[in-house]
């Protein structure tokens, strides 16, 4: 992995802020892709439908980029946003599972845009071993240790049903992994250093039917 | 729709503890299929990794299921959580795009088990009408308003890329869809009523790798 660049004097953020900075980074990139230079809080705030004060503290935290009376400078923020996010390296990810959610996150080119590199995938099903998904061979999983290795593999994103997941989640903690994206519906113990992200994709399905519920409580 | 029992005297409660119970009701599902039949907010706190004061603070929004020297009855706790979540109604849905996401999505069986049942499937691509996954068709577009109104359908699942995206949610909002289930990578402005969860797969991305780069600031 290489920086490009050293954040300074970073305090601890709360992951609620932190969750909200893609958001950020998404709407900085649109606004730059239609060539605004510059934006108000108060604009950002409507376009975003968030209050203009919560824009003002969650960029607070990175040490402010606005000025008095110019607003933020969108190119600059995009940058500085996409290196507090680690955007300014490059990772190489591999996908564990070729099954339809394996291969969808396969070919979704846009992580490449972000620097993700997908390196290799993996899965226990003879008939899927040698397939290809945009050029990225299917190996098998006795196969992972030593490509991990061997290709500076630093994300595994689990594509497997529950019943596996604790297993490859433990031997990909001892290839030295160093983080994993998770989308089995189980939570992982991992040791400290290594960075696990959840996708439960059945709970946000559940949050959705609570504010159902909660819109309709009679069921009309 | 369905619904077997009324919450009463509910109070406001923050998406904070929202998005917490889905957890709760995978563990207390494992802890029933366990033969579990009671637990003490202390076991459930070192089982979840979170304090026993969260556990107590968040059931208690709902009331508090607990007694004092006895602890939570497992399987009622398990069902009134189910019941908050809106799990004892069905649930129609539709996916609209017949992409690796969408077949993915539609080949969860575990959706089913929740009361999600999967109706319909639409794409733009006449090479892919006509297919089916798990018995389901995928039909062309243009009969997706028919379809929702015919089939008591009220959640649609979004599985198209961000470009269709806004124009499609705006559709779905015409034919009185209850709620949408968003996996483009874009926001999307719906009136108030209609329920929308986003799963923005970028956005999970980028927090793991600002996880990442936060542990090893110089990249090694």
């Amino acid at each position: 992995m290489l920086s490009e660049g050293v954040i300074l004097e970073e305090k601890e953020i709360s992951q609620a802020v932190i969750g909200r900075l893609p958001r950020y980074f998404r709407y900085l990139g649109e606004l730059k892709d239609e060539g605004v230079e510059r934006i108000s809080s108060q604009d950002l705030s409507e376009l975003m439908k968030v209050t203009a004060s919560q824009i003002r503290q969650d960029l607070n935290n990175f040490g402010g980029f606005g000025q008095q009376g110019y607003g933020y400078n969108v190119e600059y923020l995009y940058h500085e946003i996409g290196k507090i996010l680690g955007l300014d390296r490059q990772h190489n990810f591999i996908i564990i599972g070729a099954g339809n959610l394996g291969r969808a996150l396969g070919n979704y080119i846009n992580f490449e845009k972000r620097g993700f590199i997908f390196r290799g995938m993996f899965d226990e099903n003879p008939a899927l071993i040698g397939s290809r998904i945009r050029g990225v061979k299917v190996m098998p999983m006795n196969e992972i240790e030593h490509f991990i290795r061997e290709n500076d593999i630093d994300i595994a994103v689990l594509a497997i049903p529950k019943s596996g997941a604790v297993a490859v989640a433990e031997k990909l903690v001892r290839t030295g992994i160093h983080a994993i994206w998770n989308f089995a519906h189980v939570d992982l113990n991992v040791p400290e250093g290594i960075q696990v992200e959840n996708v439960h994709l059945s709970d946000s399905l559940m949050k959705l039917s609570y504010n159902i519920r909660k819109a309709a409580p009679n069921g009309e």
